[in-house]
C-alpha cells in the first residue's frame, strides 16, 4: 500500500516526538508499506515566527510571511529524516516546491492548484520514505507559499489524491472521532468509521480534531482519512470515508456541543421589501459566518429575527447591527447559549429521530430556542447551562454507548 | 552606487539588532544608493539546529543538514524585508535558489558555480532593496545546498561579482581592520586601505575578521571588500582592495599574533630519499595544515626537521608521527609557543624590515625558534610567554601607532 502520514505540530513538538514519529513510520515501512509522511512545523515554532514579524510591523508583508513561516516546516521535515536515515530507512525531505505543489499567489491563504508527483514517485522508486514540509507550495511566479490554517492536512490530502494512496491518516493527539466530547460524556465511543458529511457537521460543530478544508478536499477527492493518535499509534483510528463505503449506518454518530455561538435577536423588523435579504447581505459582507436562522412573521408584517453567530464575530456584528436599529423595534444579544446538534447519515431514512431530541430534551425541561435541521443533522440552540445534562441526554437515548 | 551589504549573525543576533540593520539599509537608500543585503541566521540558532540534527545521528545525511540549515537565513531575511517594507522602503526576500545562486553538490561545503543575476536586478530595476538569505544556493539537481564556515560571506562577494556592484561591505562587530589585536596593543590603529594579499596574511595569521575563502574570491573577483561594525555604522571602516588601488603603501601594515599553533620537532631523521617527502604528504593526507618549516641537515647526513600544526590538528598530527618513529631520534611538541607575524606590501621595496624585527626582539631577550619570511610577511615562532610584549615592542618600532 502507498500511505500517506500526515504529523500535526503536537506529534512532532520536540525531539523526542520526532523520534517517536520516526518510530511510526519504521513500523509501517516493515511491513511493507511505501510512506510519504507530511510534517507540521514543531508546535510552537510558527507561533514564535509570527510574534517576530508582529515586532516588525502589524500588518507584514504576506509574501514575506511565506517566506518566515514556511520554515519551521522544513526544519521538522529535515530532521525526520536524519532519524530515519541514521537507522537506516532511506528517506529524503522535500520542500513544497521540490514536492512538485504549485499553488495560487493568494499569499498565507494559498490554494493548491496542481501537484506534479513525479519527484515523490522517482523517490518512492529508489526505495525512500518522502518527507515533505506541509502547509507550503510555490506560486506560478516561483514565490513560496503557505496554505493558512490546517494547511499541513490540506497538503496530505491533496498529495494523497493527487498520487492515488491507498489512505491518508492524520496523525494528532487525539486516537480518532468519538460518538461526543469524551470530557463531557466518559461513556463516549470512538466511531470505527464515519462519512465525509458527518465529520464535516461534526467538525463545523466544534469537534476540532479535522479542519473542514482538509475533509471537504477528501471528499471530493475521494481520499480515505484515518484519524488516529501518534501517541498511541496502535489505536485503529477513525476512518473518514465515502458513505458508500460504511455498510452498517448508524441513525445518529455522534452528538456534537458548540458553546461559542452567541444567539442575536432582532424584533419587529420593518417590513420594506427585501429588508432581511439586506441584514444577511451586510454581515455576508463582513465574513461573518451566519448560522441557524429563523425568521417569523407576525400579524402587523413585522418579523422576528433569530440567528447564531459565532462569538468571536460578536464586535462586527453588533457594528452591523447599528445600520438597521432604526428598522427594528430591538435587538439583543445572548451569549449565554449553546448549539447541541445530532448527527447521522441514518437519519435519511429513519423518521422519528428529531421528535425522539425534542421529548428527551423537554423530559429534561430544557427548552429549545431555536431548530435547524438538514439532511443528516439536527441542531438545537439551548441555555448554556444546560450543555451536558443535554449532550448526556442525547448520548443516551440514541444508544451511542453501546 | 549599487552596494552589497552583509550582515553577520551577531549584527542579526535579535529583533532590535535587525531593526538596528534597518535603519543602517534606509540610509543607503536614502543617499540614493541601490543595495542587495545579504543576511546570516541570527546567531545561536545555527547551532540549535546542529544540536537538534546531533540528537538524532552522530553523521547526519549532509543533503538534509542543508535544508535542516538553510532555515535559519530564509528567517532572518523574511524579517530584515517585513521590517523595511513596514517603513515604506520597497523590499523583497530571496532565498539562495531565487537569487539565482547554483552551486556544485557537494553538500555542506557547496561552492559557488554560477550565479544568474536577472531576479536581483529586476528587482532593483522596480526599486526594491533585495535581501538574500546567506550561505545558501541550489545544486544542479534543485536541491539546497550551504556553503559551509563563511558562507554568507561568500554569497556577498560573489554576488558582488557577478553583478558588477561598486563596493561589498561586510557588517560585523568590529569596525574594521587593525594594525594588530587592540586588545593586546591599545595603541593599535585602524587601517583606511589594506591589499588583498596583506588581509589573506592577517587572517590567516589570526584576525578573525574576514573569512580567507571571501577574500580570495574578492581578490578573484576584484570586489572592493570594506569591513565595517553595525553597531558603530558611522565610522567608515577599513577597505581591502587591490593593491594598485593603495597609494600610499605603508612597508608594514599590521603585527598578527597566533597562539594556536604547536611545534613539531624531528631530531635526527634518518637520510633514506624521500623521507621529509613523505613526512609532509602523509600530514597533507590528514588535512592538516603545515606551516614554517624548517630543515637542517647535519654533518652525519641526518636531518633535524621543525615545523608547526594548529593545536586542533595536534592528535591528528601525533598519529602521523607514530608512522614515522623508526626514521628518528626523537621527536617532541612544544605548545607554550606563538607566532607573531608582519604583514606589509611595502617590504617588496624595502630592505632592512625583517633585520630590524630580529634585533627589537633581540633587545627584548626574546628567542627565535623559527623564522619564515614571504614576499609581504615575516612570521617568527617565540615563547607564548612573550607573545603580548613582542608584539607592542614591533608595534612601536615599526610606527604603527602613528
Amino acid at each position: 500500500m502507498l500511505k500517506v502520514l500526515k504529523f500535526g505540530g503536537t506529534s512532532v513538538g520536540n525531539l523526542e516526538r520526532i523520534q517517536n514519529v520516526a518510530n511510526i513510520i519504521k513500523k509501517i515501512r516493515d511491513e511493507g508499506h511505501d510512506v510519504i509522511a507530511v510534517v507540521s512545523a514543531m508546535s510552537g515554532e510558527t507561533n514564535k515566527l509570527i510574534e517576530y514579524a508582529e515586532y516588525f510591523s502589524d500588518t507584514p508583508n504576506r509574501s514575506e510571511m511565506d517566506m518566515l513561516l514556511s520554515s519551521g516546516e522544513r526544519v521538522t521535515s529535515a530532521l525526520l529524516s536524519i532519524a530515519l536515515n541514521e537507522q537506516g530507512y532511506k528517506a529524503t525531505s522535500m520542500s513544497g516546491r521540490e514536492a512538485g505543489i504549485t499553488t495560487d499567489s493568494y499569499h498565507t491563504k494559498a490554494r493548491i492548484e496542481y501537484i506534479d508527483t513525479k519527484a515523490m514517485k522517482t523517490a518512492i522508486k529508489e526505495g525512500k520514505t518522502v518527507i515533505v514540509a506541509g502547509f507550503q507550495g510555490v506560486s506560478e511566479e516561483g514565490r513560496v507559499t503557505t496554505l493558512g490554517r490546517g494547511g499541513s492536512d490540506l497538503t496530505a490530502v491533496a498529495i494523497a489524491g493527487a498520487i492515488d494512496a491507498d489512505v491518508c491518516e492524520i496523525y494528532t493527539d487525539v486516537d480518532g472521532i468519538y460518538t461526543t466530547d469524551p470530557r463531557i460524556e466518559p461513556k463516549a465511543k470512538k466511531l470505527d468509521k464515519i462519512s465525509y458529511d458527518e465529520m464535516l457537521e461534526l467538525a463545523s460543530l466544534g469537534a476540532k480534531v479535522l479542519q473542514n478544508r482538509s475533509v471537504e478536499m477528501a471528499k471530493k477527492l475521494n481520499v480515505n482519512l484515518v484519524s488516529r493518535s501518534s501517541f498511541t499509534p496502535e489505536v485503529e483510528g477513525t476512518l473518514i470515508t465515502k458513505e458508500e463505503n460504511i455498510m452498517e449506518k448508524p441513525v445518529v454518530s455522534g452528538i456534537a456541543l458548540d458553546r461559542n455561538q452567541i444567539r442575536v435577536g432582532m424584533y419587529g423588523v420593518s417590513d420594506r421589501p427585501g429588508i432581511a435579504a439586506s441584514i444577511f447581505t451586510s454581515l455576508a459582507d463582513e465574513n461573518i459566518n451566519v448560522d441557524m436562522i429563523v425568521q417569523t412573521v407576525g400579524v402587523d408584517g413585522k418579523a422576528d429575527l433569530d440567528f447564531t453567530i459565532p462569538t468571536t464575530d460578536f464586535e462586527s456584528c453588533k457594528k452591523v447591527m447599528e445600520k438597521f436599529k432604526d428598522d427594528t423595534r430591538n435587538i439583543d444579544y445572548n451569549d449565554s447559549i449553546c448549539k447541541v446538534s445530532i448527527v447521522g447519515v441514518g437519519m435519511k431514512s429513519h423518521t422519528g429521530v428529531a421528535s425522539k431530541a425534542f421529548s428527551t430534551l423537554a423530559q429534561e425541561n430544557i427548552n429549545l430556542r431555536i431548530i435547524s435541521t438538514s439532511e443528516i443533522k439536527i441542531s438545537m440552540v439551548i441555555e448554556e447551562k444546560y450543555a451536558e445534562l443535554a449532550v448526556r441526554a442525547l448520548h443516551e437515548v440514541y444508544n451511542l454507548d453501546k
